[in-house]
């Protein structure tokens, strides 16, 4: 058995938000016990100049799912970044975790030298699928994931490392 | 080409390290210009019972160093964690990075399952190469970079997205 481009990618990106969906109950539990407005969680940044917790979570989603159809070769789902409660967020991450357990291992495998071209800001950015993978979602897709776990630890919300990491 | 279990890891860990050490010269430098002392930085942390941005730096170090001994069956190497500045966070980077690259990826390639056992607090976790990779090392060396990262923004260093991606 060798590493292969989808065992490397989409089980890591459906823990990764099946963990997110946790901890973000948690968040909504404590909201509710603190008696504190869940808008008050959701709009919370690190810095002034930092996104809020809602658009760290549809980042996370938009990362997964852009990584999934890519490796795959199919257009990325678009989802429209509405949400402005924790139910609606946690729509949007069983919709992303729905997408990547309908692709299979055979449309990702093989896909190391795919050209995948992103662009960010004016520019074009060109990968193949493992400089993608490797270099750019994962990167991207952890540093969604722990600022949203770091926004709510900021806020108080009772959170430990294990919730983060999940099943290991 | 393939996938490798060398090109999963060494890589990309060694360019979070470089990318770290860049961040943290723009912190040193930011603390210098506006007077503040270094130890304000190094011990700043996003919640009271959060590791403060000089544990953070040196889980990344360990979190790299111990994957990249373990997939190759080395000793993990010990550093003690005694830094106290930002010149010593640079020589423990730097250690680190050295270390990885004295690693060839014939050493790694073929560990996908290859056992690894860990010892986290009282109990053992058991992996495989390729679960220790995916599953842990790498959740777990990119929260480290991106809180250390979150730290920094939190007291205002001017730091941008591409400082912790590097070189995209």
């Amino acid at each position: 058995m060798s590493l292969s481009m989808y065992q490397a990618s989409v089980p890591g990106l459906i823990r990764g938000l099946n963990n997110l969906a946790a901890i973000l109950d948690k968040a909504a539990a404590h909201a509710e016990a603190k008696n504190i407005a869940p808008e008050v969680f959701l709009q919370a940044r690190l810095a002034p100049d930092m996104f809020p917790l809602v658009r760290q979570v549809q980042s996370v989603s938009d990362s997964a799912k852009g990584c999934a159809a890519r490796l795959a070769g199919l257009e990325v789902p678009s989802y429209p970044d509405t949400e402005t409660s924790f139910p609606e967020l946690q729509e949007r991450l069983a919709k992303t975790v729905a997408f990547l357990k309908g692709i299979t291992p055979e449309q990702i495998d093989g896909s190391e030298e795919r050209p995948i071209t992103l662009k960010v800001r004016s520019r074009e950015i060109h990968f193949t699928g493992q400089s993608y993978l490797l270099g750019f979602v994962l990167p991207n897709f952890y540093f969604h994931l722990t600022t949203a776990y770091d926004i709510l630890r900021h806020n108080g919300v009772e959170l430990g490392k294990m919730d983060y990491l999940g099943g290991v």
